[in-house]
């Protein structure tokens, strides 16, 4: 599908109604007594990660009976097919566990493998960003920002961010080392919430490794659609075959001299 | 004064006001076109946390004419004096230049040297912990949270938490590694607000180095307030003579190992 085509509203209506059973089910456990108790047990969290998950494929699988899902809990169904929804209910487990506002329920639809849809739902606060081929990132939230990725041609003006510094494979390190010396300042902490933080033009770029297609594939539609690109670390399209390596850069332009840094 | 003492309910409002000003003040900048535009050049953020340190200096310099005041922006003035107030509208300018809401407004006072009173606000979210010598730490959030710290023995069962790998001076880095290779796991990022998801027993243990006063005097009245502890690397109580690390556990029973791992 080209990027002009529209994907169709009723695939962006169940990514919505998906994003929002998911975070009925998530938010009543954030700072919950439970979660308190659990001391950094993930179990009370897996659990609602599977029963969010479970309740988002028992929706696309009525709404959309051909469509394939991967998901981070339960696997792949049907990968092969034309549209694939790639689902992860908590993105940034750390984060939800400690209390941060910060995570993220991702809802992201691949047509012929390339993400042409993609929802960054932050429950707990009422963030949504939704990003679809061809069109205008939206986002609401009561806390303020607005779609747009800003100019940032250099990378010495660069804010970059990423989740933490134990994220990479000892390959990786040689090139984000490089990179975050080039750049003007890091901000660490953040998962999927750094690439909406891009697409309001707060962060100019990120650098991550050992990404899952359910960890990056509703961030594309999202930043893409709020003027930013989203490649592997060698400026390539991320697809299922992806290394896990995800750039993404508010300003094109900052994208060969990333890259340069990155793949050495 | 004695921890058992009750600090003035007209310092406890004014603290109040003092963070409803700066708020008033900082909200509007929070991801504005105004921030995004600046890119990374702080001086917006610089020119709105000095707006609101005037604004926090001239309530507290007419409620009280005696007391003493020592700001990150405008420096101290009549810090010997029995009470001394210590403010920082914006304590984690990175998290609020990239539009996180984990950014606070801090105020504490001091009584003889030690903090009996701490607020930390989060005015974006309307978050707000409030401690106060001898009395349980309050909070309100629309995001959830119960106060109370938990019950965490062992290094190896604590979430730990820090603001930044970068933020060590080199002598510094030893203890922390030390200590990180024996906690569960990190979270990076947070600055105030590591020590308030603490308080709500979400976090068991932060761990920093190079803090000043404005950073850490609001932290110590609402982490005791819930039950945990505050100290310096040595296990000592934090003093404007103190060298700048700080550590605070949710369990007391946890401080003895910390400190062992933090001294070396």
């Amino acid at each position: 599908m080209p990027a002009s085509a529209a994907v169709p509203p009723e695939f962006v209506a169940a990514a919505e109604a998906a994003a929002d059973l998911a975070g009925a089910v998530i938010r009543p456990l954030f700072r919950s007594a439970l979660l308190v108790e659990a001391k950094g047990d993930a179990s009370p969290v897996t659990e609602a990660d599977r029963a969010a998950e479970r309740a988002i494929r028992a929706l696309l699988a009525e709404r959309f009976p051909a469509h394939g899902v991967i998901g981070e809990e339960y696997g792949a169904e049907r990968a092969d097919a034309e549209w694939v929804w790639v689902v992860d209910p908590i993105d940034g487990t750390r984060a939800f566990v400690t209390g941060r506002p910060l995570f993220g329920c991702l809802v992201a639809l691949l047509h012929r493998g390339g993400p042409v849809l993609g929802l960054i739902d932050q429950p707990a606060a009422g963030e949504r960003w939704l990003g679809v081929a061809g069109a205008r990132t939206r986002f609401r939230s009561p806390l303020g920002g607005t779609v747009g990725c800003r100019p940032c041609a250099r990378l010495a003006e660069a804010e970059l961010s990423c989740t933490s510094p134990d994220m990479f494979r000892p390959q990786d390190r040689p090139g984000f080392e490089r990179l975050r010396a080039a750049a003007r300042r890091v901000t660490w902490g953040g998962d999927c919430y750094a690439y909406g933080l891009l697409a309001l033009g707060l962060v100019d770029v990120v650098a991550e490794s050992t990404m899952r297609p359910w960890d990056w594939a509703a961030l594309v539609p999202v930043v893409e659609g709020a003027g930013g690109r989203v490649t592997d670390w060698d400026g390539r399209p991320l697809t299922l075959d992806s290394d896990g390596r995800v750039l993404a850069v508010g300003d094109p332009a900052l994208l060969a001299e990333a890259i340069g840094l990155l793949a050495g």
